[in-house]
């Protein structure tokens, strides 16, 4: 580990005398190049870092004061305990061999966006609180659904994250079986589906809406971790012989366990039979859908009545920015649009207000990142690292395949990896915490059926083969030691 | 209006072939310090700006390609888009003449945290999956409790707004009336109360929580626009005669509408007799807690279940950014939290697992910016801007006083001064129009009662005593032509 970019020692402007802001416009112009030059050496030195941090629970909140101070520091000062303090406390998501939960990747354009967007602070509750916040929103989200093949006629806007994108298709769900919800309350009764390997945002959901655990449905999966569509239909026979009232199922495309890919036309024509709202959840692998030859895995998507795919998991754009879709935004807009004196806007078709489509009011210019990520690569490019992202993952399969001692336990659609050593779970865990303590890679795991597996997710845009080589070499050493 | 800083025209580092990122570290650095003296610029001279912008809706969207590009684009002509496309449609919430809404400031110590976030690109859903991100958010807002004067033993988190946060209070509040519904569903007839003034999302999260519309009392407020104590209870009484549930009480310090300050002390005594959920919206007016002087406005916010103010409204930080104080948090962990085995993090007590405390799993690392803000300002020059956006409007509400055409419609404990032209709503709504127009001042209106009201509302960092004086010359100017 090297990693150090110390921030520079050059002197700052002197603060102009009584100015508000702890930092003048120069004072502002000398730290932002500062920072721009640290990050440009992460960006160029991150591989150095360990990926998971030598740190223990509690020992960096001790390590600062306990009370915030009184007269203001010197931004010099906080650059250097960022760089001394935070960034040894970091797990760095934008590794190489960051291998766990999902990859992710900050891009370059990425970053600059985020800055700008910091910058001009613009809130895009209204269409005249932001004009350019609502319309590059709304553009950028057509042409993300043109480049994934996903039909006009979807409306999208931008959540923070994919547990929020799902909870208002649940909201939107609830609005069109049970429309006196708004007025009158929620009737009891309703029940919502969603397979075994459904993210686990999906049954928060349902808790959340008040539905109740139990009304939660995980349907069974076949031996490739899909929803088996004859056991889903029986359930929703089942609940309405019971005088339940399904009305909502989610289907994944890129399950987070194992990403397996649900039976998706098959759940849409069940769906569309007895009345259920259909949402697929293609947070992680939704990108894929850019590049044509990979499109034949979301056949059906385009039957969903909402869709989450998120740009700050596998399209190089920093977190936070989910994408929802939805058909009938009208039904959402029905369920939550409320619209005090304070808040009243422009009257013109053509603004529109996107606080009508959700519970938070206010909307930082997300919009802008995905913009300048969509330019500055293009759909080609985009693709290209998409591509190599799952030639990378197919490869890792097949040495894992190849050796003796280990087994790949899941297809590989994506670019995701499950595999274990043979043997038991306790050899695998220990495995696992030697590999992440290694500082070289961070895996994660999970357990198919009852089988404890590790997970090798590949998708930060720096990752190159040598990475996944040495990963897999460090995994091979630990391996030989457990 | 000059503000036109252009992007430098310095020929960029040619790009390495085959590098995955659509910038390489050096072309990154090249841009990065493009952007920054952007900001910089943009710093200094944001005052030359329309707040307003002069934009028809559409305008933006129709002068955009309808389709993304197959090939990338040069940053050069990114940012040059920016500048003369984006920029023009936006409207300036970082403008000194910004008077809107609630006035909100992007410090430059907040923006700089912003690229390094970004840059960083941290999730701290886990613990073991960003412990800086986790630790650095319990330190700043344990600062933030204690600057406010609110007792230790409140758990913060952060989320992106006000309202998700208030419907967080809800979820809690239901969870500790109802633990049954985790497992079985909400239970019909639950009951939430606000003033007639409580802001919207108060409504709007009893919708979104299903408990509908008509379960949800707006009790009457005093000449004040204080809620009526005794009128919060008579609803109580007469719902629970009915068989209903009441479980949620929100108070607000500090309205949207005209920043009146609900009887919190009163408010809390009920709210305990009675067995409901004190929730305290202080989203605009929290920050001012800081400020021993004005304390007294805050007086039985410490005796509230829940709280929640925003940094991003009145606290320098740029948006997103609502912290949420909440008593028992464990409540609200016992109604949301579910950990597949994906998840499962570090086992240790002071590994905290923000995930745990609300529905969204991902978290950005919204706590850097605020501890670069309160860091960089200290407790003492952040409750000087505050006094004087106070003093501001204290002085602008007895100029308005004197002046034969105009009253003030509210009293000012605050930074918002209520007011309007003697007269009928039309002058006032044409007022309004004319001044927003000019591209001087940004203006909103509410109504209080049946009164339709101006309101002009002080909180951007780089507001001076000449940029309301020449704000009310043009109110009185355009007033003169209505």
């Amino acid at each position: 580990m090297s990693g150090s970019n110390p921030f520079s020692a050059d002197p700052p402007p002197s603060h102009p005398p009584a100015h508000p802001d702890s930092l003048s416009p120069e004072e502002f112009r000398h730290y932002g190049h500062q920072v721009v030059d640290w990050v440009a050496n992460y960006l160029a030195t991150v591989r150095d870092y360990p990926v998971l941090p030598r740190t223990e629970p509690g020992a960096l909140f001790d390590s600062l004061p306990s009370r915030g101070p009184e007269a203001g520091e010197s931004m010099d000062q906080i650059l250097r305990d960022f760089e001394q303090l935070i960034v040894p406390a970091m797990t760095h998501w934008n590794h190489p061999r960051f291998f766990s939960y999902f990859s992710v990747s900050a891009s370059g354009a990425g970053i600059l966006a985020e800055m700008l967007a910091a910058a001009v602070n613009m809130n895009g509750m209204l269409w005249q609180s932001s004009p350019a916040c609502t319309e590059l929103e709304q553009l950028t989200l057509e042409w993300l659904r043109d480049w994934c093949g996903l039909p006009p006629g979807y409306f999208g806007e931008i959540f923070d994250t994919a547990s929020i994108s799902t909870f208002h298709a649940m909201i939107a769900a609830r609005e069109r079986i049970a429309p006196q919800t708004r007025a009158e309350g929620m009737p009891a009764g309703l029940v919502a589906y969603g397979s075994e390997y459904a993210h686990s945002s999906v049954e928060k959901g349902a808790i959340a809406l008040g539905i109740g655990q139990q009304h939660y449905r995980k349907v069974p999966v076949d031996t490739q971790f899909r929803m088996i569509p004859a056991a889903l239909e029986e359930m929703i026979l089942a609940d309405k012989q019971r005088g339940l009232k399904p009305f909502f199922v989610n289907a994944t495309i890129g399950t987070t366990s194992v990403t397996s890919v649900d039976p998706v036309e098959e759940v849409a024509a069940i769906a569309r039979k007895h009345g259920l709202w259909l949402h697929v959840d293609a947070a992680y692998a939704g990108p894929v859908a850019i590049c044509p030859e990979f499109r034949h895995h979301f056949a059906g998507w385009d039957q969903a009545d909402s869709i989450v795919l998120n740009p700050h998991k596998w399209l190089f754009t920093p977190i936070d920015i989910s994408v929802f879709y939805i058909r009938d935004a009208e039904v959402l807009k029905r369920a939550l649009s409320l619209v005090p004196e304070y808040l009243k806007g422009t009257a013109h078709a053509r603004a529109v207000n996107l606080m009508d489509y959700g519970i938070a009011l206010g909307r930082r210019f997300r919009a802008l990142k995905l913009w300048f990520v969509m330019r500055s690569f293009g759909r080609e490019r985009i693709a290209e690292n998409l591509r190599e992202h799952i030639r990378m993952a197919q490869e890792l399969a097949e040495e894992i395949r190849k050796h003796p001692d280990f087994e790949v336990t899941a297809p590989v659609p994506f670019s995701t990896v499950c595999f274990r050593l043979r043997g038991g779970e306790a050899a695998n865990v220990r495995l696992l915490e030697a590999v992440n303590a290694s500082g070289d890679a961070f895996l994660s795991q999970t357990r198919l059926g009852n089988l404890y597996t590790l997970r090798f997710a590949i998708g930060n845009i720096h990752t190159t083969r040598q990475d996944v080589t040495l990963a897999w070499q460090r995994i091979q050493d630990e391996a030989a030691r457990v």
